[in-house]
Parts: structure tokens; sequence; C-alpha cells
């Protein structure tokens, strides 16, 4: 039941069969401005169920949502001198408003950093009212002249987080619980998406930081997508924009601040990550459709049992869609199978008969056979089954396009279709102007045992490059 | 254990009262850009619990979510002649983007018909896609000179419906359901805000509607607030987008469209509907903070306790928030009820011996003890009860300051502190013109019996008039 000729598949030309399913499963259309994207219900529902689990983890890590103004001073930007340098080139500029020319240019966010210190400042007066844990769900504009949906637009959506702390160990202790109890935790439990987590060097960090942490995917292709970054900020922005506090010795300190973002990029790394020259994968947890019960034919008999079925997935906790037995069947099923959903449950005439249905995976398409009356009990772990497979084949598929190499030559050339892994020291300088210049970046600095190091500084260090998005 | 001048009285200044509520409760601040707002984590997570009641309500309704761009063409707006013309002194303008000037300008949307309106014509082809039932939560912006928080503020956030329909009847019921089973049952059940219903006459309908329909509160100081609207869009903004489909019989039909939308306003309409001279009178439905336990003194058996009651109502399924015994009880308390926080739940020592707390009411100081073990059971239906009190007292305070009159020059008399209700057939024409010489504006029509017209053209409307934010 496999879709022929709908997608063009992902061996033959891959950025094209992202765009197909983006168009095919109505995900997304670009907006009329360039760079800027309209997303549709079905793309947005993933957002949503993103949102949700992303922020139930902010706030268990303690972070209040907050909401700062779209529109900043142009001035705000030039405090901080690596920021400004950074954004400049992607800002829009609103120069006219009410009806008249503006005295001062107003920036359109290209992230907070700038207007959340300001009140940071205003409200943090003593070490008491430290840490403050904030963060927001907004739009932010980077003006993209070679724009890609949900990967690169020039407007996204995004959570930034924004945290003052009294001290930099609090400041460094904070930023790797968001970076591993939110994002982590998120991508493997939720996404299913396996990722390297490391640090970024000097030449990759976020303008203004003194330390970024990043979670790179490995993509179907084998090209890398920054799926988050946490950001520990050091005093740089607390200096530019006076974020003090009173220390419990009366002294005046200053704060020491994070950041740390994940954006509608998100939903880019799920295409890419799970997808099949079928379509979407779509891991059970982050499915907007988990289930879809299809009639195989358009019969009273067999629309009634659809109809009773789906409701009685639905009581049991699932989200679940209907397809009573309008139009092609086949056509019908490369559908469902573009949009990624978990679980087809298939209902026909003969199953009826025999008070059975047959029930078919996206991840693997295997077919199993159920009673009519077990279904409700047995697909929540069908379910948890896909989960945990679609988890270790994208795991697998990253092992097995990674590999360790021993010069920058090499990494080059396993850069065509994948990670390599070898000694920073090999890299550090000279070598990653070779690799950038081969269109290669280093993605992540990693301990070698894969673990997560302080600074770029440790001795020892590995490094993980790739092409990337 | 009133709060003495924290606040000014709303008798003496209820600008002054509103604006020290909305800064002591933390609920906001002005941004660094005119008429930008900060919102803060106490205000914001009223935005939040609006949120999630509204947003529940309108997929009940069958719309889905999703997302259009920020950025407008200036030229789509010239497309809907009446719609320009409403909202060009109200643009802001990009003009610069990417370090380079724009060939043409761009709008900041401050309302999304038009960009809607322009995909709806790409996926409606056939009478099988209708309705296509919309909604996006979004910023918008729309340039205020005479800012004030949530009230007006050059950008807000909302909620924006866009639907489209193969019938103007369709159309018709559809805004009727979404203006009842939506936002005003949103409103009753939920915000404890009585309104009245009705549309608004045609000089203060939405710029491009055939019908608007509202729910007008009425303020603490008498005033009007327009909590929400819907419009009915006609066949304008289908005829300016060519939003055609397909009919059963083949034909090329237009569309009807409608839009609807509830803003970060409501959170000034809460602050203002019910609020009082301590501050905040939170419904608990609404309440981010449904009960807070306070320890009266900082010993440890208080605080214990405290903690371990906070913990059986969290329980319970209740948001709780503790207030350990520093600094001086009065002074915590005053700043609980600035907060509009609907229980108090007081824990001193002496109750301890006796194995009893005392609750408090912030809505009307109402007194009661409960035994330390039965408060986890009691406290929920004493929520409900307030929950239904502060709606009453709002109901009462809409009808007290509800006058039936006789003319145009009663009218404008009574509603120096409150509405006036008089014939429509009185009013249109002329005597809206001198009621709004006087500040004074028709907030809607209605039937004599309090029910929604259909339209402006029906006989024996009544009209209610009023000053308004």
């Amino acid at each position: 039941m496999a879709s022929q000729s709908v997608l063009t598949p992902q061996s033959q030309d891959f950025p094209r069969w992202y765009q197909d399913v983006v168009a095919k499963a109505e995900m997304a259309d670009n907006g009329p401005v360039r760079g800027t994207m309209v997303i549709r219900p079905y793309g947005y529902a993933l957002w949503e169920l993103m949102q949700s689990e992303i922020d139930r983890r902010i706030k268990a890590a303690g972070a209040n949502n907050a909401y700062f103004p779209l529109f900043i001073p142009e001035s705000y930007f030039a405090r901080e001198a690596e920021h400004v340098e950074g954004f400049s080139p992607e800002l829009a500029v609103v120069t006219f408003a009410g009806g008249e020319e503006l005295a001062e240019p107003i920036v359109v966010r290209p992230t907070s950093e700038t207007v959340v210190g300001e009140f940071m400042a205003k409200w943090v007066q003593s070490y008491r009212d430290l840490p403050l844990l904030l963060n927001q769900w907004a739009n932010v504009v980077r003006w993209e002249l070679r724009p890609r949906l949900f990967l690169r637009s020039s407007e996204f959506l995004w959570q930034e987080g924004h945290t003052a702390h009294a001290s930099d160990d609090d400041a460094h202790a904070y930023a790797r619980k968001i970076h591993f109890e939110v994002y982590n935790d998120f991508l493997i439990n939720v996404m299913a998406a396996p990722t390297y987590v490391g640090i970024k060097p000097a030449s990759e960090r976020f303008a203004g930081a003194i330390n970024s942490m990043t979670l790179e995917g490995v993509m179907r292709d084998g090209k890398a997508l920054q799926m988050a970054t946490t950001h520990e900020l050091g005093q740089n922005f607390a200096r530019a924009f006076d974020i003090y506090y009173q220390s419990e010795e009366g002294q005046a300190e200053l704060c020491h601040t994070t950041s740390w973002g994940s954006s509608t990029r998100l939903v880019g790394g799920l295409i890419m990550m799970h997808g099949d020259d079928d379509g979407l994968v779509i891991p059970p947890r982050m499915a907007p459709v988990q289930v879809v019960v299809i009639a195989v034919r358009d019969e009273p008999d067999v629309n009634e049992t659809v109809r009773r079925l789906a409701e009685e997935l639905r009581d049991a906790g699932l989200r679940v869609e209907v397809d009573r037995g309008r139009g092609s069947f086949g056509r019908r099923v490369t559908d469902w199978e573009i949009k990624g959903v978990p679980l087809r449950v298939e209902v026909g005439p003969r199953d009826l008969a025999s008070g059975i249905v047959t029930v078919v995976r996206r991840d693997n398409a295997e077919r199993s056979t159920h009673g009519l009356g077990a279904l409700a009990r047995e697909l929540p772990a069908e379910l948890e089954r896909v989960q945990t497979d679609v988890l270790a084949k994208a795991l697998a598929h990253r092992d097995a396009h990674t590999a360790d190499v021993a010069s920058v030559a090499d990494a080059i050339d396993a850069a065509q279709d994948g990670f390599a892994r070898l000694a920073w020291d090999l890299v550090a300088g000279e070598g990653e102007r070779t690799l950038n210049a081969e269109a290669v970046s280093v993605r992540c600095l990693q301990r070698q045992d894969g673990s997560l190091p302080a600074n770029e500084d440790e001795q020892g260090l590995v490094c993980l490059v790739a092409k990337s998005y």
C-alpha cells in the first residue's frame, strides 16, 4: 500500500522530498512576504503538542511565563557589542507608525535578551529576588535570504527563556538543568529524537554568550539540525543593561544571565529525522492523530463500526480520526501515510463478519489482527511499541551515520553523508577554517565519553562535524 | 485587615486606582516603545488561563488553530476599501529589512482578514472544503496615541478566528455559535462577567463587516468595555480576495466569511469589573492562585502545617501558594489581597493547638473556621460559592448601573456613571451624533427582551449607551 510517485524519493532529491512532504501533508505554505510562513492546522497541531510538552517541563524547572514587546528600540542593540554585530544583518526595522515617520527606528525583535535585560534591571533589587526565571512564547523575525519552511523562515515561533542568577555557578547549573530536563528530556521521551549534546566552539556561539550548549540531530540525509540551544551569557548582558543586585553583605553585584530557545524549527527536525519515502513518520506521543480508523468501503455496517471503534479508542485516551469509506481506499491510505499517523485500523466488510480488524503500523508497515473488542485495550501498548521503535531507529541511524576519523580530510569525506567525530585538537583553529570552506561545520564539542564538557578549555575533547541546515 | 493607602480608592480616581492595581499586583509594565506592554508573570498567568479556557471552547466549536504571518504586504490592505480606511491611521510599517530598503513596505498585522483571505482563496476549491474554520493566537499591532496597559496598547495578544462558509445562513449561524458558546459561555462561567450582548450600530462596526456582535461589560466606574466581538463579513473580503467555491451544481460562488476576536484587553476587564479598593478580586475559576496558605508567624510548627495543608489542597486539584511567616503578617495579607487571591487560609500557633484554621474570602472578607483535616474537602465548595457570588455581585452592579430612559438628554445624564437603555428609534442618526459629542457612544442594540437581533433593521430595538474604554 506504499504511495507511488506522490513524493520525490529521499535518495533522489532530499530537499525536494522535504518540500513535497510539507506541501502534501498540509503542514505549511510560503507567506506573501519573502521568507514568511503560513502554518496550516496539521503543522500547527504538531507545534501545539510540542509547546505543551516543553511548557510543562519549563514550569517544572521553576520558570514563569511572561511577555515582552515585539518592538525594541534600535539603541538597545548597540549596548552589547557582539550582539549587535551578530544580529544587525537580519533585522527588520519599523520606521513609520501611526501615520508618522518615527524619531527612533524600532527593531522587530530577533530575540529578546536586550529588552528582557532592561526589565530584569528594574525588577531585581536584592539577592532575595534571584534567581529570576522567565520564559516567553513569541514570534521573532530574522530576515532570511534563503528561506525554507520551518527550517529557516523570516518569522518563526519559539520559546525563549531568560534567567538572572547571583553567581556563575548557579547560572551554569540552571542552564544545564534546562538543557537536559527540558530540551533533552522532551527530545528523547516525546519526539523520539536522539541528538549529540555538546557545547558550541567559540566560532558558533550565540552573539554575546560565553558558552552555548546545543543538541544536534542527525537528519535522514546525514546533515545536522540544531534542535535547541542554551546559552550562558556570563555578565555581558548584565553589564550592558545594569542588572545589579545587592548581595547579602550589602554589596552591589552584577548578575549572571542565561537564555535558551527552541522553535518551530523542531517541526522541520521531526519531518527530517523520522520521515521516509511515504511521508511523515510521527512518534505517537507527538502525533496530533495517533490512530486513524478507516473504512475500506462506504457501507453502513462498516461506517457504524468505524464510528464506534473511534469512540472506544477516544475513551481510552487516544487521539483518533475516522475516515469513512468515500473515494479510493488506496488513495486515502496514501494520504494518511503522508501525514505520518502511527497506526491505521482498517475495517472491511469481511473483517466485520469474522469480528477482527487489521492494524497497520506506519513506521514499519507491520500488520496485525485484533479482535474488535480488544482494540481499545491493545492499541495504547501498540503505540508505546511504535514510540520505542521510532526512537531506536533514529538512534541506529545516528550511529550508522557517524564515523570516527583521524584527520580533517577524512572528516570532510565522512561529512558528505553524515557526521564525523575526531579529536578537537586536530580541528581547532586552522582545521575549522578548512572544514568551513567545504561547507562543513563543527556542530559541537563533547568529552570522549559523549558527556557535556563545562567549557571549551577542557583537555581531550572530541568534536562532531557535519554539513547542516 | 484592609490595606490602607496602598492603592488610590476607586471613588477618588478610578484610572489611578487601575494603574496602581496593575503595578502593585505586578501585572504589567510599560514597554520601552510607546504604547507597548511587558506582561509580568502574574498578569500572564491570568492570560494563560483565559487562553486555555477560550481555546478549548473554540476547538469544541470545530475550529482549528493555524498561524499566519506577522508581516502583510501593504497592497493587501488596499483591496477592501473600508478596511484600509479603518486601519490606516494605526499601522506600523517596516520599510527596511535584511540590511536593505524594501521595494514594497510591509505592514505589521493589525488584524489578519486580508492575509487569511488570500490563503482561504487557495485552500477552498469546492463546497466540500466548507465551512473552513480557522483560529490563531497571535500578537497584533495598532499604534496607540493614548495607551493604557491591557486596555489599549500598541501591541496586544489575542485570538482571531476566521471562517469561510457556503451560505450567508451558515456564516450567520456559526458567528452566533462563537459569540454564545465561546465568548459568552467563557465570560459567564469562567470570568464571572455578565455583559450586554448585542449588535453594533453601523457607525461602530468593524471596518469591512456587514454586522458586528459585541459583549459589553459594565466596569466598576460604570463605563463600558467591549469584551469580545464577532463579525459577519458578508462577501466583502471574499470579493476582495477571490474566495470562490464550486457549488454542488458546479457553479463558482463567492464565500461568506466571519471573523471574531478576544484579547489581553480581557485582563483589563477582569480588573475593572471585579476589583475593589483593596485590589484585584479574581473569580476562582480564573485565578492563577486560588488559595494562599499563610503562616501568621515564622515558627517551625506553623510552617510545617502550612506546607502540609498546601500539599493536601494541591492534591485536591486546587492552585495553591504558600506564604511562610517572614516579615509583617499585615503587609503579607495586603499583598495577597491586592493580587485578588480568592481564599486565604491563615495558620497561627493558637489555631494549631485547637486544630482549626481561619479561612478568609477575598470577595466579601467573610471569615470561617475549619478543622485542619476538613480543609481539602471543604475548600473546593467554598471556591464555588465565591465564584457564584462574584458573578451575582457583577450582575447586580450591571443592573444597578443601567437606567431606562426616554430621551437622549436623559441618556447623557445616566451615562455619567453607568449605562442608559432607550429606544433605538430615539437615537439613530442625529441622536447618535449628540451622544458622541458628549463622549457617549452606542454600545449595542438589543431586542426589548435583551436578546440578540439578527441585524439593525429589526423594528423596536433598544440601545445601550455609555462612556467607554
